[in-house]
C-alpha cells in the first residue's frame, strides 16, 4: 500500500528556534548526528496524526523515505521535511499545532541530551536526582504556569475505547472546561483526546483563550499514540517512569476513564503513591468514571484492587458512573483542597514537591523476560510496594503489546512469564481476560494474541 | 411546570460598560425606561441558551418573574438579574459567553435608539440611508475587522435539522476552521451552531486564538434562536431586513445547509441580489451543501429555483453533497476571488459597499394579512424582483410559524393567503409540503399546522 | 522663508479606519467636503509638531499648499498627504504617534458632525445635554478606561515656560509615573509636555506599558499647541468649554504648573466648580506647584484669588514649591480619596458625573468686543459665578493673543475692554502686568502687545 | 553616615520564579548556600540604583546588614529582603524594573552554576566552548529575539561623563529610537544610561512598546555600575571577557561615546576583532561620536590607535562629531548591511556566529601584578593581537581603579607595571594622562591616584 507523503519546510513561531551550532550539528543528518534517529522517529510519530497504529514498527516501515533536517537560517532554525505523512497538512500547509509539536520534540531531545544526560549535577540513580531531572525537563518546556491557581486535571484512559466512552469523555471535558479546568493527558486518541476536545468547547464558551491542553509522552509510546493537535503544550519525557512522575507532579487531580493495560499501569502507579504512608496527608483527588456501559468495567477494576491491595486501597478513589457534571464538580472541589493544602504548606502550585515517589516507581523498568519473571508479585510486602510491582507487570505487557522493542522481544523469546501468589495471579488473570474480551488490549483491528503467561505459585 | 431560575449580578469585561446617565435612565426599570421591554425580552432570550423554543411567547410566559436592571457602579455598569434561566449558569456563575451576549444586547439597543432612530442623518426610507445605518450599527458593535484579509463565511441553514445534518455542518466548520476561515451565522441551534463548533476545533489545531464566530440576529428571531455561547461577536440588528443585509455586506462567502422556510427566505434574498443586473460583476461564492441524506432536499430547492426564477438562477450557486473538504476548498477559492476583486476595485474587505441591494429587500416587510395577500408572485417582473417578493412570502411564513406577533395575527385573523401565478404557486406548494413532511417547519416537538394558504391565479 | 515639506500616504493601525462612504464623502476634497477645511487645518496643526507658533494664522500661511485626502482602500481608509511639514517624518516615514493623531482628528471631526450636531438627542442648550455630548465624544474616542482605578492626573500650565520650570514639570511627571499615575494635558509644549516625558521614564522603570498620556484639545487651540507625539490618546473637543469640561470629568486630580493667561483661565474654571455650593462634598485634589523660582508666581496667583474670590477660595488648593516627591505623594493621596468617594457614591471612576458644572461654564463664550465688555466683573454675585466670569475674561485674552479669529478681531476693532469693580480690576491688572513682564503671554519671540484694556468702575 | 534601608518581600512577574528545591537550597542562606555570597552582593548592587560608587567595597560596607533570602511559596518563589537600600523603593514598594533585575541576577547565577560550570558539555578552555557557553547563558536569559530583523545597537562609553556628553548620548538614543533601533549597554550611569533614556522617548513617539533595553554586566563591574531600571533585559555574564563577547555577538552595530579606561578596553576589544584577518568580510558598523566638546577626546583616541595599531586600524571606524541624526542614520545603514550579510550567509540575526574571536580575547584575564607585567606590548605581533594585549592592559587598570579585588591588590603590592615598546608606551602614557586630566578615570569625587606605572623598553 502507498501512503500519501508531502515535502515542506516549516518555521517555529516561538522562541524555541534558537539552537547553538553544536546542537544543530548533533541533529543535522542521519549519518553523523547522534541524536538523529530519535529525533527522526519521534517527529514521524508526531506527523502521523490521525493514523493510529498499535505497532510502532509499522509506522517506520510505512514511511521509510521520511527525512527531517534542521536548517540554520538568519531568523533561526527551520525544519526541512521530505516524504512526510500527508495527513499533517491542510492544502499543502502543515497544521500549526503539529508544527509546534515537531519543535517540542526537537526542544526536549536537545535539552535532555545537553543538560540532563552526562551532567554530574543530575544523579539519576537517586530519587531526588530523578525528580530534579523531571522538574528541569518540564521547566525547560515551559509547561508549568507559576502564578496561576491549581487547575490541571490529568485524564487517563484507553486509546482504544467505544464511541459511547469517547463521547462520555468529551462531555466530562466539556464540564471541566466550563469550570475553568485545564486538561493533561498522554495525548493520544480515545480517552486522551475526548476530554481535550470537550474542554476546548467549554473554554470557548467561557472565553478562556489560554486553556492548557498538556500532553506528556515519551519516545516509546509516541509512535502508537501520536499527539492530538489540540495539545498546545507537549513534552517528551525520556522514559515511561519520568512520564508518569510528570503527570502526578504537575496534575492537581486525576480522572481515569475506561482503558486497557496502559490505564491499569497508570492506576497502579497512582495507587502505589497514594498508599505510601509518607503521602497519607497529601490530597490528590482520584476519580474513576465512565458512561453507564462502563459500570461493569470499573467494578472489575474495583474488585481487582480490593483483592490484591486490600480494602484500604479502595479509599483512595471514588467511582462515578454516567454523571459528567458531578465528576467535574467533585474534581473542582478536590482541586480546591489541593490548593488550600499547598497554600498552607508553601508547596508550589505547579509542582507537587512534597509527594514521595518510591525509587522503585522511578527507576526505568526494562521489560526483559528475566525482569518480568522475577517481579515480586507476592503479598509479603506493603501494599504500596506490591502496587509498584504490579505497575511494572502491566508496563511490561504494554511493551509486549505495542512497543517496538517489546514486540521484537516476544517474537524472539516467546511470551513473558509473570509469577506470583495465586491470590494475586487469579484476580490478575480475571482482569486481563476481561480486557481481551472487551477488546481493550489494542485497537480492534485484529484478534489479540496475549504476550504474557501467568504462573501462580504452588504454595503461596 | 417549574423552571429553574437564579439571581445574579454580572460585569462586562470589555469597554461596553460605559453608558451615559441618560442611557442608563432609559433602561433602568420596567415602569419608566422606554427601552426596557425590548431589553428585557432580548436578554431573556440570550439567557435561555439551550432551551430552544419555536414559540417566542412560551419563553416569556415561562419566566414571567424575570427581571434585569442596569446598575451604575464605580467601575462602570453592571447588570442585576432576578429569576434568570438557570441554564445560563455553571455552579451559580454565568457562562462568560452569555455575559458578553447580554452586554451586546444592551449595546445595540442603546445605540440604535441613541444614534440611528430619529437622527436626521439617517434617512431610513432610502437604500443608501438604510445601508448607512447597517454600517453604523456593525461599526459600533466592532464586528468588522479592518486590516484582515477576507475570511468570513456566512453559514445558513435550519435550526431544526437531523443529527446527520448537524454532524455534517460541524465537519464543514472543522474544515473551514483548519483553513483559517471564520464563521458567521444567525447564531441559533442546528446549522447555525454546528459550523462554529467545528471551526472552534479547527482553529484550536491551527492555534488561531482570534477566530471570529459572528452571530447576527434581531429581536424578533432571538427568542426562538438563542445565541450559542461560542458566538464571540454578537450583533442585534433592528429588523430582519437589516439582519439579512448585514450578512451579505460582511460575509465573503455563503454556505447553505439544509433548513426550512427561514433558510428558503435567505436563499431567495441572496438570489435576488445575485440576479440583480447591477451586481453581475461582483463575486460572492454561494454553495449549497449537506450530507448524502440531504441530496434530495437540495434537488427540491434546485427545482423550485429553476421553476420560478429560471435556469439562469442556477448559475449563481454550486451544490456539493457529502464532501466537507471540497466545500471548504471551494469556499477558500471563492473567498480569494472576492479578495482580488475588492483589491482591484478598492472596496473594503470588511463591508461590501459595491453590492446593490434593491430597496424592496431593505424596507422592513410587515407580514400582515393584507401585505401577504398583495405580494406580487407573478412572472411579469425581472427574476431578481420576483425573488425579492418570494423572499417576503417566506419571511411571512417564518413569522406565522415562530414569531410572537405573527402567531398572534394568525390566531386572530386566520391563515395568511398567498396569491400568484400557478407556475409559481405550484412549485411553492410542492416545496412547502416537502418542508412539512420533513419536519423542517419547526422543532419536531409537535405536529405542524400550516399558517398559510396558497391561491393560484386562474388565468395567469 | 521656505519650509521643508514632504508627501506621504499613511494607514491607521487601529480600528479607527472604518468610515462609511458618506463620511468619506464629506471629507473627500476641498471643493465639496463640508468638513474639509476643519479637517485640513487641524491635521496641519498636528503635523507641525515641534514648530510651535503663537499665531495660528502663520501656520496656515507657511503651508499653503498642504493638502490631505481620505482614500478608501480594501483594508480601510488611508490618508494621502501633499506638502506636509517635514518635521512629522523621520527619514521620510511619518512618526507613528503623529499618524495616530491625524486619525484621531479624523475620528472626532466625523463623530461630532455625524452624531452630536443636529441630532435632536443632544440638547446643547442645557447643562445635561452638553455633559452628555462631552461624554459621548470621549466614549467614541475610547479614552475612558472603565475597570481601572482612578489614576489620571490633569496637568495644566503654560506652553511658554522657563527651562527650570520645564525640567521641574518633567521631574513631577517622573514621580507621578513611578507611582503608576497617568497624565492628561492640553497636549502642547512646555508644562503640557514635561509631565508626559517624565512619566514615560517613570512608567518604563515600573514596566507600565499601558500608561495613558491623554491630550485634550480643540480646533481653536491646536494650531498653537500642536500635540506632542508622546500623547497616546488624543481627543479634539468641539470648543474650549467642552475641552475644559472633559478635563474635570475624566481627571482624578489637577496639578497646575506656572503658565500665563491660559493657565489662569483653567485655574478660574476649576475654582468656579469647586466653589459651587453643590460640589462642596465632592473631592477633587488641586495642587499648584513649581520650582523655587516660581514661588513668586504662585504668590501672585494666590493673592489674586484671595483678593477677588475671597479667602474661602484659598482652601480649594494647596501650593507646594520645589518638591516633586511631595507633589506626587499628595496627588496619590488625593486620588485615593476620590476613589473612595466614587466607590461610596457609585459614581463612575472614569467620568465624574456628580460634579455640577454651571451652564455659564459650559456655553461656548464667543470673545467678541461686546461680550468682553459686558462681562459682569463685580462683587455682586456668588464667588463661583464671579470666577466663571473671570474665566471668560481670561479666555477672551487667550483668543486675542493666539487664536486666529481673536487676532483678526483685535486687528479690526482694537483692544478688548474689560470693565468691573476696582477691587477686581486692580488685582487683575497686577496679575496681567506680571504675566507680561515675565513673558508668560506668548512664546518669547517678540515683544508682547496687550490685546485688552482694563476699565475700573468709578463708584463700585 | 547612615543610609536609609527598607525591608520587603517581592515576587517576580514572569516565569523566572520556577526554581527546583535543589536550586533554592544553594541560595537559601548565608551559612550554607554556596552561591549565597555572589547572589547577595550582586543583588545589593542592583538595589543600589542611583547611588553610584566607584569603589565596590564601599557599597558592601555601607549595607553590611543587608540580607536577601529565597522563599518558596505556593505560587513560586519570592525574595525576602532586609535592610535594602531605600532608593530602590517608591513609597515603600520596590520599583518594578529593579525587581526584574533581582530575579535576573538570580536566574543567571543559578543557570551558570547549574548548567555551565562543571558540565562536561562545555569545554571552557576552547574558543568554541566559551562561545557556546556565552550563547547558552544568553539563550537562558531569553534576551535574543529570533524572528526580528537586526536592530540592536551597542552603546559604549564612560559612566563618568560631562553633562554635555550625557545630553548628547540621550539625543543620539532618541534618534536611534525614532528609527526603531534598540539599545544595548553595560547598563550603568552616564553613556550607558543616556541612550536608553533617549530611545525610550523615541520609542514612545513611534508607539514601540517592545523596545529592547539590554544591559550586559558581570559580577565584578555591577557594584560600580548598577543597572538603570530602564534596562528591561538584564544578563549577568560570569566574567568581563564573556560580557564583551556577548556585546559583539548580539549587537548589530557599535557606537562609542566618550569614556575612560573601560571604554578604551572596549574599543581595543572590538578593534582586535575587526583587525582579525578572519573577520575581514564581516560587516560590523563602528561609530565614535560625541558633542563638539568631545572632538579633542576622539582625536586623542584616533592618534593612539594609529600610533599603536597602524593606519589600517583607522578604517574600522568612523568619527562623527555633534550630529545625532547622522549617527542614527549611518547606524541604520550599517545595520541594514549586517542584515543583508546575515541573510546571504544564513547566519542568525540574533547571534553573530561567524565572527572569529581569538582565544586571547576570551580567556579570563586575571590582572595580577605578574600578569600585568608580562603582557606583550611590543610591535612584534599582528595588530589584532597587539590590540588584544592592550585590551588586557586597560582591563587591568579598570580593575585597579574600581574593582574590589584590584583595589586590594594595589593596596597590598603597589602599582601595576606595564612594560613595552616605547612606540607603544609613549602614546599610552599620553592617553592615560589625558584621561586623568579630564577626570575620566573615576567619578570626580576625589583626586585620582594612578594604579599603574608605565615602563618603556630601552632598546625596543
Amino acid at each position: 500500500m502507498q501512503y500519501d507523503v508531502i515535502d515542506g519546510r516549516i518555521s517555529p513561531n516561538g522562541s524555541l528556534d534558537v539552537l547553538s551550532r553544536l546542537e544543530v550539528g548533533k541533529l543535522l543528518n542521519a549519518s553523523q548526528g547522534e541524536l538523529y534517529p530519535l529525533f527522526r522517529n519521534s517527529s514521524l510519530a508526531v506527523l502521523n496524526y490521525g493514523g493510529y497504529l498499535d505497532d510502532g514498527r509499522e509506522l517506520l516501515e510505512r514511511y521509510k523515505d521520511f527525512d527531517i533536517r534542521v536548517i540554520q537560517e538568519e531568523r533561526g532554525i527551520k525544519l526541512d521535511l521530505r516524504n512526510a505523512p500527508a495527513s499533517a497538512f491542510v492544502d499543502g500547509k502543515m497544521i500549526r499545532g503539529i508544527t509546534e509539536h515537531l519543535f517540542a520534540v526537537l526542544r526536549d531531545i536537545v535539552y535532555v541530551d545537553d543538560t540532563i544526560n552526562n551532567n554530574p549535577r543530575f544523579d539519576l540513580a537517586t530519587s531526588d536526582g530523578i525528580t530534579n531531572a523531571v522538574f528541569h525537563i518540564l521547566r525547560n518546556a515551559r509547561i508549568m504556569r507559576p502564578g496561576t491557581p491549581p487547575r490541571l486535571v490529568v485524564c487517563w484512559g484507553g486509546h482504544s475505547i467505544s464511541p459511547a466512552e469517547y463521547d462520555y469523555s468529551k462531555e466530562v471535558g466539556y464540564q471541566l472546561g466550563l469550570r475553568g479546568l485545564d486538561i493533561c493527558t498522554g495525548c493520544g486518541p480515545g480517552a486522551m483526546k475526548g476530554p481535550m476536545k470537550g474542554a476546548t468547547i467549554g473554554h470557548a464558551k467561557q472565553r478562556i483563550y489560554t486553556g492548557q491542553y498538556l500532553g506528556i509522552t515519551e519516545p516509546g509510546i509516541i509512535a502508537s499514540e501520536s499527539p492530538n493537535p489540540i495539545v498546545n503544550d507537549l513534552v517528551i519525557m525520556p522514559d515511561i517512569e519520568k512520564r508518569l512522575e510528570a503527570f502526578v507532579r504537575v496534575g492537581h487531580a486525576v480522572i481515569v476513564f475506561p482503558g486497557g493495560v496502559g490505564t491499569a499501569e497508570e492506576i497502579l502507579y497512582i495507587l502505589s503513591i497514594l498508599l505510601d504512608p509518607e503521602n497519607s496527608r497529601i490530597p490528590l483527588p482520584l476519580i474513576f468514571t465512565g458512561p453507564a456501559s462502563a459500570a461493569g468495567y470499573f467494578e472489575q477494576i474495583d474488585h481487582f484492587i480490593t483483592d490484591t491491595l486490600g480494602p484500604a486501597a479502595r479509599q483512595m478513589y471514588r467511582i462515578i458512573i454516567d454523571d459528567p457534571e458531578t465528576v467535574a464538580r467533585k474534581t473542582l472541589e478536590g482541586v480546591e483542597k489541593v490548593r488550600q493544602f499547598r497554600l498552607k504548606t508553601d508547596d508550589a502550585y505547579y509542582f507537587n514537591w512534597m509527594l514521595n515517589i518510591d525509587l522503585s516507581l522511578q527507576l526505568p523498568f526494562v521489560p526483559s523476560h528475566d525482569n518480568m519473571r522475577s517481579l515480586n508479585l507476592h503479598k509479603n510486602q506493603p501494599p504500596h510496594l506490591l502496587a509498584s510491582n504490579l505497575r511494572r507487570a502491566f508496563s511490561g505487557i504494554v511493551a509486549g503489546n505495542v512497543k517496538d522493542a517489546g514486540i521484537r522481544a516476544i517474537e524472539e523469546k516467546g511470551l513473558f512469564e509473570l509469577c506470583g501468589d495465586a491470590r494475586i495471579m487469579q484476580p490478575l488473570d480475571t482482569l486481563l481476560t476481561a480486557f481481551v474480551e472487551q477488546q481493550r488490549m489494542r485497537l480492534p483491528t485484529s484478534t489479540y494474541i496475549p504476550c504474557y503467561r501467568l504462573v501462580a505459585d504452588a504454595g503461596a
